[in-house]
């Protein structure tokens, strides 16, 4: 089911393009399509080949940073909340007693790297909905390395992703446009979090103006980070969040190696479990290469 | 680390291979890479290319069938155990109080689509040692749909691998081997555990003989089937899982969709999420044609 508020902002989007005055037909399509994916479907693609496989995701365990501290309450407009554990995995049947092992996990679902759904900032699409062909991408990757060194809030800038098209192209139809701000080598340290004289984490993320530019001019599927946030202190209103997931899209947050793959060229895959109703979660992403 | 049943279950094969007679430096080559896989590691390869991609999980579901009923105590060995849940997802944020929804998720592992790790049923790996490269492997698809529709106990036989040979050539190198026995089909219905007069499963599942041709004869990284266990009442006492996982190799049960696969020639991609001390759990399977 298409909420209204994505009608009303793929409607919005097309009035303001004015899409409507010149290919009405096309502009109809995308109205329609919004119901699913904001992105266009797949078109008949050439064969993607791959040699090698690089693994994207961290291990998750107990002492995973995140957005929370387990059992510090943490505030929400008018809500408090008391998180629990990053993971549990409590061995309920053990080898040692009857030659099974076997465990409960629980989670808060935005922990380790994953996937946040469009149900996560808005009433869109739970996770299941995601089909499997919008889960193999190619991937664009955007280096903010050395700004990012210098500064912890370093944005994706627009400006970022034109130098990146000057040197490799259009972004792909039905991209992932990932940010590799070298974050994924501080996860298990306070850099991490770097937080501010305030205790406010800081860290790397995308500039509003960047997402809506790939969401008016170009065609991609999701976006990813390797920190735990798609917005930073300069989105203290979450923009990135509510613009693109708000829009029935999804995208990845706390992705690792990303050095380990070539800015353009490598496709990848987004292994996320389909529970039902969830607004994302743990996943294991790899890149083909 | 590798714990020293799998050292000495590596040495036993070897041993009784009499590879180490007549090949030395290649027995020991296995031996050492028995400490991360079975398998014989992975070679230099060409180019693996594909243009569709096929969704081989089903979605995890509060009422999903699994090998317990919720709340219906069950016993292994002298330990008795209730089970929870098939899978909790507990709307924790609500988008209409914080416009953030999130949720609290949790799970015995062996629950809808899903691994199992080697330490399941040993003190073997965990999920998250088991490296991205394992993960995506060439798809080899048995066909005993026929077979199965006539009886719920039928197995995967070592004439039926011989037979998938004689048609397609050997099972390629570093494959994933599925069962296709048409029970994905049932999964939300009752045939899905078409249990006997004495209300035990029956479910298809795989012959010893042919795990252990494809463990001694062929380098196969993992096995799959589309029912909820290697095993059926032919094997009470778990002799696939036992074999198979013990042997520090892993595993995935109830795959979905291997009629939109060729039975030769696609790749699977395993997305397990990595989360550390795992015996296995949920994950998103798919397949490259």
């Amino acid at each position: 089911m298409c909420c209204p508020n994505v009608i009303e902002k793929v409607r919005q989007r097309i009035s303001r393009r004015d899409l409507l005055k010149s290919t009405g037909a096309a502009a109809a399509g995308v109205l329609a399509a919004g119901c699913k994916t904001t992105a266009k479907a797949a078109p008949a693609t050439e064969p993607v080949s791959f040699t090698r496989v690089v693994d994207l995701s961290h291990t998750l365990h107990p002492d995973f940073p995140a957005w929370f501290v387990p059992g510090e309450e943490k505030t929400f407009g008018t809500k408090t909340f008391l998180p629990p554990a990053i993971v549990e995995v409590e061995r309920v049947f053990k080898y040692e007693e009857i030659k099974i092992n076997l465990s409960k996990v629980s989670y808060w679902e935005h922990v380790g790297t994953h996937m946040d759904a469009p149900n996560h900032f808005s009433e869109g699409s739970s996770v299941e909905k995601i089909p499997a062909e919008d889960l193999v991408l190619p991937l664009a990757v955007i280096d903010i390395k050395a700004r990012a060194a210098r500064d912890p809030l370093a944005l994706v800038t627009l400006e970022d992703v034109k130098a990146w098209e000057s040197k490799h192209g259009r972004i792909p139809e039905r991209a992932c446009l990932a940010m590799n701000s070298g974050w994924a080598a501080h996860v298990n340290t306070p850099k991490f979090k770097s937080p501010n004289a305030d205790g406010a984490h800081q860290q790397p993320a995308f500039h509003i103006d960047a997402i809506e530019f790939i969401m008016e001019e170009r065609n991609v599927v999701s976006i990813a980070v390797d920190t735990f946030s798609f917005d930073n202190l300069h989105s203290p209103e979450y923009d990135v969040h509510n613009a693109w997931l708000g829009d029935e899209r999804w995208g990845i947050e706390v992705v690792n190696n990303l050095d380990d793959v070539p800015a353009a060229g490598a496709t990848v895959v987004v292994g996320q479990p389909k529970i039902q109703g969830g607004t994302g979660g743990p996943n294991r992403v790899m890149a083909l290469v």
